[in-house]
């Protein structure tokens, strides 16, 4: 299971449009492969098998369908791992099973319906010695810690991830009910705002996320569909030192998914223009921009420089290629060192990759605390909620 | 005073740093001509005078200098106009003085310390049959309407001004003195950010500022210095049919004049990045950047074109050279024909220049009605405020 050189198996639970995406960077990662496809309908499974398959000389994964396909897949024995790209509302149950289980989970975002809820997952997860990781892409590609690293003394991240979504998708969609993902816009956007501010101002140490580093949410701006659900938010975080995360997440705006950061420490500005779904192409960009006042009232100047960053491994596939390592690395250290859930240490292990493997799911839970606060602020008129 | 073909006579009240800037486009708008220069100090008017008229061939400007300097300019017959840069708390006394004494005005901003007090100022103006206006040099370039109409049903509109004031700044600058300028970076700065979002949702009609349009306030995160004099703020401006002006207005971040704006009819977004301060030129640019997702969790594509419009007349030119024009036929048209006040129609008139003199009285006042209502909203610990 996970051991170095044999390639870890991965299980889909359900044919979501973004498994179609995750399943061919698993196939891209050399690390890992799908070895079984489960979806509550049989057609849609091999639909999809023979959609992803079509053109790889690889042997194609089992299709599993029907009522029964997903407990089915869980409790069998062809994968080590599952990839849960589930609605919200059905994590606890899946996650839960697949752990007990023993696979690993590799689990869509929003991860779950409450911060406690997820802390009863992390918690299973580490009893059963079994790595839990949310699938947010864009923390494992490289440009992210150039991104974060290129702006000393951060104070202000700035965020906008919106997109206008289609009349179907305001009927059908999971993530405009109530049932499916409640937390709307702010579950399904303002997740990666969150997780990119908690990475800004924590330089990218998760022992700061214990330290007082997230004091205040406020939601000032928001727009509700019928079933309550956000469809459209302006949201600040405060973080300690007066820094703050100011961003805006939409389902009923042009498509932006701009993130700039600001520091005390820098004359330059930051920017991403593409920060979740990267361009294609061989490198990914950071602009860094530098505006001077020469005399103020009077002469001003516009300074821009690029930073590219490798882009042979697009996001999906490092994060497919960091899961697997990392699950080896559980596999093979938590089962004889201490985990510390107290502490959020949920594996117990030496290596950099079970560090790490615990950096994530404390940014993973972190994330969800604030997007609870976030949520509590809505319920609440827009009023300020202590983290 | 201001008729055609001859020039209109401008004294300069006070040698602020700013003042320099307008004195240099005063004399290089052909229809204006400095002839006086009044400052508490006489050397510091002699040096003014001598710092910018050292390299032309134009006769110089007199000086006066003293305690009665400005009375002596105001009452005298030197002038036709007056342009007025004293801090704020100044304006009310200084303005009624240049009114009453026949002088037209043109008015730093932000204009007054309340807009009651603005109000009272505009209708001494109507009253005498003279111009006030203020110095907002933006709205006079071509740019900004091209950039306005550029977006189709906008809704909403981010702007973020900011600079890095330097120690003397803190110590010294009017712009950060209770006595002085009170309203700090939502006087200084927001001021730029509240017009902007004016002209953008009114669609440049400013019998729309009379129809309910502004409709609530927050200043949703703010700094004050010992004195209680705003430093950084984040704001929000709510106008009806759920349009928003967000924007960050600080004297403690980095240089920033960005504005975008964002509109449901439109693909593109519109962006400034010199909006208040143009880089140096032949054209000034508007960007319109197309982001497009091609696929849900898939694809994305970014397109971007550049829009140039003519800026051989610099906005603070087009400023003066309108401020002229205005002048001269508030000065014809306005002693027959009736004032409206209660409609916003200060000076009578039925040409495009006093239609345009009266529309942009409306702005500014309504814009100083907006910062009247940010301040309230800091007063109140950043409460939404009904405008």
């Amino acid at each position: 299971m996970g051991d170095s050189g044999k390639k870890l198996r991965v299980g889909i639970l359900g044919c979501a449009n973004i498994a179609k995406k995750n399943c061919r960077a698993i196939q891209a990662s050399a690390l890992c492969g799908v070895t079984v496809v489960a979806s509550r309908s049989d057609q849609k499974a091999r639909d999809f098998i023979s959609e992803i398959f079509e053109d790889q000389n690889q042997s194609s994964p089992s299709a599993l369908g029907g009522e029964g396909a997903y407990d089915e897949l869980l409790t069998g024995t062809v994968c080590d791992a599952t990839y849960i790209p589930l609605p919200t509302k059905l994590h606890e149950e899946y996650v839960a099973k697949a752990l007990s289980s023993g696979k690993h989970v590799l689990l869509e975002k929003p991860v779950a319906q409450s911060a406690l809820s997820y802390r009863e997952m992390l918690s299973t997860a580490s009893q059963h010695g079994k790595f839990l990781m949310d699938g947010t892409m864009f923390v494992h590609h490289s440009r992210t810690e150039e991104f974060i690293k290129s702006i000393r003394n951060p104070n202000r991240v700035r965020f906008s991830f919106t997109f206008n979504g289609c009349n179907n998708f305001f009927k059908n969609n999971v993530r405009v009910k109530k049932d499916a993902d409640f937390m709307g816009c702010i579950g399904d956007l303002g997740w990666y705002c969150v997780r990119m501010g908690l990475l800004v101002f924590s330089q990218m140490d998760s022992a700061e996320l214990r330290k007082g580093l997230i004091q205040e949410v406020q939601v000032v701006k928001y727009q509700l569909n019928e079933e309550g659900v956000p469809l459209d938010a302006d949201c600040l975080v405060y973080f300690s030192g007066n820094r703050v995360l100011t961003f805006h997440c939409s389902f009923i705006h042009p498509f932006t998914q701009t993130c700039s950061i600001y520091g005390t420490g820098s004359e330059y500005t930051a920017t991403l223009s593409d920060a979740i779904l990267p361009y294609k192409g061989d490198y990914l960009s950071i602009s860094l921009t530098k505006n001077e006042l020469i005399q103020y009232d009077e002469i001003c100047v516009s300074e821009s420089k690029v930073i590219e960053v490798d882009n042979t491994d697009v996001q999906e596939v490092c994060m497919w290629k960091n899961f697997s390592k990392m699950v080896a690395k559980v596999d093979e250290e938590s089962k004889s060192q201490e985990s510390d859930i107290e502490n959020e240490v949920w594996w117990g292990g030496s290596s950099d990759e079970v560090k790490k493997a615990n950096a994530i799911a404390s940014y993973s839970l972190h994330t969800q605390i604030v997007l609870d606060a976030l949520m509590e602020s809505i319920r609440l008129g827009g009023a300020k909620v202590k983290v």
